[in-house]
C-alpha cells in the first residue's frame, strides 16, 4: 500500500484498505489472511528477527502489531525488517500500532517513520524507502455536516434552539443540523440528526446547496450540505442533552431573525433558494442508488426534463 | 475545546482551531497568544509543577508541547495538571505532541489519554474529565475527489491513461481525477488537476453529480466530485509521472468503452447525465462565494428560472 493514492485515482476502485491487505498475497484469500500468515499468532514477528508483514498492491509492506513487545526488540526488529525490505526494492511501509502499543511509537520514529493519521484506538505510521518522491496519500481532509430544511403542511419550518456553541442563550432558532458519521450517507445523517434533536420522523428528498468552508477545524475543511426532508411523524419531542428547544415556525418568522438577515450571504441566500424550492421551481440533487452502497447525487428534475424519464 | 462538536454545530461559526486558541484567553489577544502566556517560552511548564495550558470555550484546556522533557518529567507534571484541572472542573484535555516528542506519548496513554488524529508532523491526543459522556468531535471522516469533463468545440473530451492504479495497461481512457488537497476548494482542484494531468488551461463551470462511497479508504467515505470545466487552452502536454497517455476523444468514443459500458449504474449514468448538460437542459451545482473564502455550490439555472436573475 505504498502507492496508495494510484488506488484512489481510480473512481472504478471499490475495495477498501482491508480488502486490500487480505487480498495482497496469493497465499491470502479472506479477511483472516493476516492469521494464515502468522501475523496474529506470532505477534508480528516472523523466524525472529523480521517483523511480520502483508505485502500491498503497491509494492509496500503492512504491519499489524497487536501484541506487547519489548521496545528494545521491536526497533532491533525494526532495523532489520527496514533492511530486508530495502533489498527487496519495497517502498511504502505502514505500520499500525494499537494505542496499547504506544511505547513502540518512539522507536517507529527514530527510524523515520511519520504519522500518517490516527483514531482513537490506533495511530497508522509510514516509511517510504525509494529515493524517489513518495505517493503516499494524505489523510482525510473533510469534515462534513449536514442542516435540515423540514416544512409542514402550514408552511412552517421545523427549529432548533442548542444548548451549547456560540448560540446558547441567545434565542436563535436554526433548523437542526448535524456531522456525518463515519461510513453513513449524507441522506441518512440529515433524517437522523432530525430524529434525534426533535423526534420528528422524516424521509430525505434533496441536497438543496452545499458549501465549502476552508480549514473549519483542526486545518481540515467543512463541507456542509443543506437538505430537504419530508415530516413523516410532526409531534415534537426536543432531545434534552443538546436541544434547549424545538418548534414548528413559520418560514417567514423564521427568515426574518436578525441572525438570518445579517448573513446574507449564506443564511438568507439558502433560505432565498429554500423558497425557490418550496414554489416548486428550484431543483437541487437527489439521491440514486448506485452499486453497493453508493449514493449518486444528481440533479433529476433536469434529467426528466430532458428526457421525459429518469436516467 | 472539550466540546467543539457544539463550535462545529452551528453553521454560523467560521473560526479555526488556531483561533479559538487564541481567543480562548481573557489574556490573549492575537495569534501570538500562546507565545504571550509563555508556553514556547517555557515548554508548556508553568511554575514548575503543572504544565503550561490555555484555556478553550468549551471549558477545556489545551497543551501544546513543543520542546523535549525527560518522559518522567512530564508524566509527573500531566499527573499534577490533570489532578488541578479536575479540581478546577475542566472537560476535555488536548495534548499536542510534535513528532520530535514522540516519546511523551505513552505517558499521556498510561493517564487516560487517546489518539484524536495525527498529521505527519504531529499527534493531537485527547482525554475526558468528567463522568458525563464526552462530546469530543470525532477526526475527519471523507477524502474528497475531483473528476474532469473537458469538452473542446468538436465535442471531444478530455481523456488520459494512468501509470499506476488498476487500470494501468488496459488501454483504458478515463476523464482526469485527483484528490482534493487540503484547505482547497473543490473548483479549483477541479482545474489544478486538468493542468497537471494533461497541461490544459480550464476554468470551472458547475458540479454535474458526486457521489459518496461509504469507507473507501482506512475506513474513511470518499466523495467524488464531477466537474464540468470549460477549456481555455487545448495544446496537451501530458504529466510524465503520472500519466501514460492524454488526447482529446470524440465523448461517443469514450463513452463506448467497455469499461464505461460495464458499470452503467456510475460511468454510464454520468455521461448520460452529462450528454443531458452538454444539450443545454441539465443543470449541476455551480459555485458562489460566500463570506471569506467559503464556496457555496447551488443550482444558479433553477434560480435564474425562477426570478430571472440571480440571487
Amino acid at each position: 500500500m505504498g502507492n496508495v493514492s494510484c488506488f484512489l485515482k481510480g473512481y472504478k476502485l471499490g475495495a477498501t484498505f482491508s480488502n486490500i491487505r487480505s487480498n495482497s498475497s496469493p497465499a491470502s484469500t479472506s479477511p483472516m489472511a493476516a492469521e494464515q500468515l502468522g501475523v496474529s499468532a506470532e505477534n508480528g514477528v516472523q523466524n525472529g528477527k523480521i517483523l511480520a508483514a502483508i505485502d500491498d498492491e503497491f509494492d509496500g509492506v503492512i504491519v499489524e502489531m497487536n501484541k506487547a513487545m519489548d521496545p528494545m526488540v521491536f526497533h532491533s526488529m525494526l532495523k532489520a525488517s527496514l533492511s530486508q525490505w530495502r533489498q527487496q526494492k519495497k517502498k511504502g511501509v505502514w505500520i499500525k500500532l494499537p494505542i496499547q502499543l504506544a511505547n513502540l511509537v518512539e522507536f517507529a520514529v527514530k527510524e523515520g517513520f511519520w504519522f500518517h493519521h490516527a483514531e482513537p484506538t490506533y495511530i497508522m505510521l509510514v516509511y517510504w524507502i525509494p529515493k524517489s518522491q513518495n505517493t503516499i496519500p494524505a489523510n482525510a481532509t473533510h469534515r462534513v455536516r449536514v442542516g435540515a430544511f423540514v416544512m409542514n403542511e402550514k408552511r412552517e419550518v421545523l427549529v432548533v434552539q442548542e444548548k451549547a456553541g456560540s448560540l446558547r442563550g441567545l434565542g436563535v432558532w436554526k433548523f437542526p443540523t448535524g456531522v456525518v458519521d463515519e461510513g453513513e450517507d449524507i441522506s441518512d445523517a440529515a433524517t437522523r440528526e432530525v430524529m434525534e434533536e426533535t423526534g420528528i420522523d422524516s424521509e430525505f428528498v434533496e441536497i438543496l446547496a452545499f458549501r465549502q468552508t476552508p480549514k473549519l477545524f483542526f486545518e481540515k475543511s467543512d463541507l456542509f450540505f443543506v437538505c430537504i426532508l419530508r415530516p413523516l411523524s410532526f409531534d415534537i419531542q426536543a432531545q434534552e442533552l443538546e436541544i434547549e428547544a424545538a418548534a414548528w415556525m413559520p418560514l417567514e418568522e423564521y427568515a426574518a431573525q436578525p441572525f438570518v438577515q445579517k448573513h446574507e450571504k449564506w443564511m438568507k441566500r439558502i433560505i432565498d433558494i429554500y423558497k425557490a424550492k418550496v414554489d416548486g421551481v428550484y431543483a437541487g440533487f437527489s439521491r440514486l442508488l448506485t452499486e453497493a452502497k453508493n449514493s449518486l447525487y444528481v440533479n433529476e428534475k433536469g434529467l426528466i426534463s430532458c428526457n421525459n424519464n429518469i436516467i
